[in-house]
């Protein structure tokens, strides 16, 4: 008997997303494995990889079972797996139809090579090391921009990546609303006086750090089967296989931001951590925007990590580990320093009001090169200018300004939005998640973070990417997206440094 | 202008080859990295990029390059390059051709879920737990054979892919030698009385041990740019690119035997590193054989690893680090300690001779699972009857016996007899570089083997996959391969233990 057209399709996808999940691994390993003179050798890898993986995406097999399988999908329930699965299915193969492999090769290997050199350019501060990538990275942007029917704007294109139907006009309008009320809070925090936070600077060794990672993970919901965390620069999250969850953060000696890093991409490990398994080697099995991803990660680093009631739980534990540093430091004045707001250089150590100015500039700048208002060599400059229009700082030099982030050097144009889109999605689910489950804080005073994990994984995680992600927020929170609600979260939080 | 033939197939090469190179960083980070939840997404990732790396390299596309570059091949100079990557690929496209892509995924999937079965199964030291995957993992290995057109023993077909070219009646013979002067010796020495090396178990710190290792590895050439260590149960090396040599060892707290690891797998790794960089992403970027790559491993953890000369420079270093252990004892107990000649249970902790009689047992076992002469149930047994026939030791549980070796349990059958061809070519290279060289052992003595290592990049490792295993031996060490050299070492290093 041969096999059903839709277990050909899952078989075929299942290729794709094994050979998807290879480069995963391939980039993995590459940040945080690798050493340095893998880098020409893994840049190939990563181009042949994904090339394949687009060339058999779309040679012509998985068209025709989409083809026969339209009645399926018809006649199928919209929420179904099946439908689902064509559904989303057909939207990925219409967009990689209109993409030549090469392309996606040429893009994946300029990206690698991109982001070593970005890392020589970052520590030495020296912008002309990582211009000509960007460059060539610009230019092949522009050529898959030139692939698809002309949008409302071009960044619609490079947006659509990484928020599915979100057009950039929708972005502007929200971000616009959020510049304007968050300039004003952040002038009333300045106007009211400081915070001090001047003993989360000193002496927090890296080992001790890392101990605590660990602790907070555990209590979360990490576990050495599924789970690891290492060490890089920057930190991130990738799941290279199902059951495979990989976080990664940074200890400096100095500071204590390596636990809000671990519980950022703790989220974004939750989220691929929960997805439904029969979603395995599909298209579904991911979470379903960079944004939605970010609210996630948001909601475990700031919903919960920045919360009086997490610190209940663990400050004593954090006190005692770092006595000579925190010993006369009380609980409420540790939770006030670390929701200090202030405007600052670098993006992921700001404070949750301040982030999406960071974010804002970005997306402007990225407007700007995509649309060739702007010269990359004139990007520095730029950049540089921004920090003083919106927090008035002086950038002293591009490693803490325009190199500081990895995505441009990865070719990652329209990434950024999300991490703000993000920021505005989390709060909206936590209000929801509230209503269904009371106040947490009780819980969370005991270190109990299971019932907002699952509740978590019932309502946002085990969906996937089964719907895009405007259903998937009116199904989670109830509503489309939506800024008030975060606003309205922030003022209340940081009413007492306004007072 | 179109590309030549011969561009046209390094292309295809290099696409092959970097999907080879995906699959070998899947199997390392399985190995060294991933949390055991992702073993079944692995195993399909695995089963998947092997699946379509060989459907790629004969998809028809490199035959027809082939046969266009016939003339080519024939009117270049054999040594040339273009001459040697089209017969190399000839071969290797010949007998690619006769295996279905299934049954190469499927090898590589039943292999990665043996691998995780063999893990636990040799944790509790239970047998029935890796039975049914080396049933099934027989069974594709006669497929496999049965490709192919009938060789004059079953077991041909497994051992060329590891030895290319090298009959199993050629090993036989060469090991029926071998067996007959290498159990004379162990009875001389039997005879003779032990030599004292209880010192060598005791307290040894992993951390110590760790920093030893980093220290010969520096001296030996081992730089951070290009190479990693890491530590997994079972020593091991790969390489998953050009300038990317990874190399794992294993620091058991009782004894010193990691030293020898670290040093045998540097010898692997050595020879990868210094392949011809022109060769990467070819087929020639590879060691030429198992038996050759072992005898380079055998080479450092061995000819160099063990003499005296070696020890002169660096037991004092392991002295002054395990004083309380080592304090007090001398340089030449320690080096003939290290010598010991007795038979053991573990192969991979087994001395320069006795070694060769583990590997011999299971050449004989691998051929009785082949030929039907000996049911896998039985396998434990006949594995216990065989290490009482050459070593006359009662084997007290099936972790120390017939599960102590992961080789099984990928379904590398044919693989064994490498090793001791390995041992066998290590002196007959050895002793040809000392012709070129002169005595070594001043140099070893100040911890310089700059000189040993040129030598064998230039003779040997640069050559790659070039020439046939024989070829490579006849010109590196101007005879063929021929177990006299290395019986005559063992005997003149071991004097002082028969006398």
């Amino acid at each position: 008997m041969t096999a059903s057209p839709f277990d050909r399709l899952r078989l075929r996808l299942a290729e794709v997303n094994d050979l998807g999940k290879a480069a995963t691994l391939l980039f993995w390993d590459q940040r945080v494995m690798m050493p340095p003179g893998g880098g020409a050798a893994r840049a190939e890898a990563l181009a042949t990889v994904s090339r394949l993986t687009q060339e058999r995406f779309i040679d012509g097999e998985i068209g025709r079972l989409l083809d026969e399988l339209r009645s399926i999908e018809e006649s199928s329930d919209y929420d179904s797996f099946e439908a689902s699965l064509i559904r989303v299915t057909r939207r990925a193969y219409e967009k990689a139809m209109r993409v030549p492999p090469e392309l996606v090769g040429e893009l994946r290997r300029a990206a690698a090579l991109g982001l070593a050199a970005w890392g020589r350019a970052k520590e030495q501060s020296d912008f002309a090391q990582l211009r000509p990538h960007l460059e060539a990275l610009l230019e092949l942007r522009q050529r898959y921009i030139a692939c698809f029917d002309p949008p409302d704007e071009p960044y619609d294109v490079l947006l659509d990546d990484y928020e599915p139907h979100m057009k950039t006009a929708e972005v502007r309008e929200i971000f616009d609303q959020l510049k304007e009320e968050l300039r004003r809070l952040i002038d009333e925090i300045g106007e009211a006086g400081g915070v001090d936070d001047s003993f989360l600077t000193g002496e927090f060794e890296p080992a001790k750090q890392r101990e605590l990672s660990h602790e907070i993970l555990r209590a979360f919901g990490y576990s050495d089967d599924e789970w690891r965390l290492d060490e890089t620069a920057h930190p991130f999250m990738t799941s290279p296989g199902a059951g495979d969850i990989r976080l990664t953060t940074n200890y400096r000696p100095d500071d204590l931001a390596s636990l809000f890093a671990t519980m950022h991409e703790f989220g974004h490990g939750v989220y691929e951590w929960g997805l439904d398994r029969a979603f395995a080697r599909t298209p579904l099995a991911t979470g379903v925007s960079l944004g939605v991803h970010e609210s996630q990660s948001r909601t475990w680093e700031n919903l919960v990590g920045r919360s009086r009631s997490f610190w209940r739980w663990f400050y004593p534990r954090v006190q005692a580990v770092f006595e000579p540093q925190l010993g006369s430091v009380d609980e409420e004045a540790f939770y006030r320093a670390v929701n200090k707001v202030q405007p600052s250089l670098i993006r992921i150590d700001a404070d949750e009001v301040t982030y999406n100015l960071h974010i804002i500039l970005r997306f402007e700048l990225e407007q700007d090169l995509i649309e060739g208002r702007l010269a990359v060599k004139d990007l520095p400059e730029a950049w540089n200018a921004g920090m003083e229009r919106y927090f008035r700082l002086d950038v002293p030099d591009d490693a803490r300004g325009v190199l500081q982030d990895m995505h441009w050097a990865a070719g990652s144009f329209g990434y950024f939005p999300t991490y703000a889109l993000g920021n505005v999605m989390s709060v909206q689910i936590w209000e929801r998640a509230l209503e269904d489950l009371g106040d947490l804080d009780e819980r969370f005073e005991q270190g109990e973070f299971g019932d907002l994990r699952d509740w978590l994984h019932k309502h946002l995680y085990s969906l996937g990417a089964k719907f895009t992600p405007q259903e998937t927020i009116e199904r989670v929170a109830g509503s489309r997206i939506d800024a008030k609600p975060y606003v309205r979260y922030l003022r209340e939080k940081l009413a007492p440094q306004v007072a």
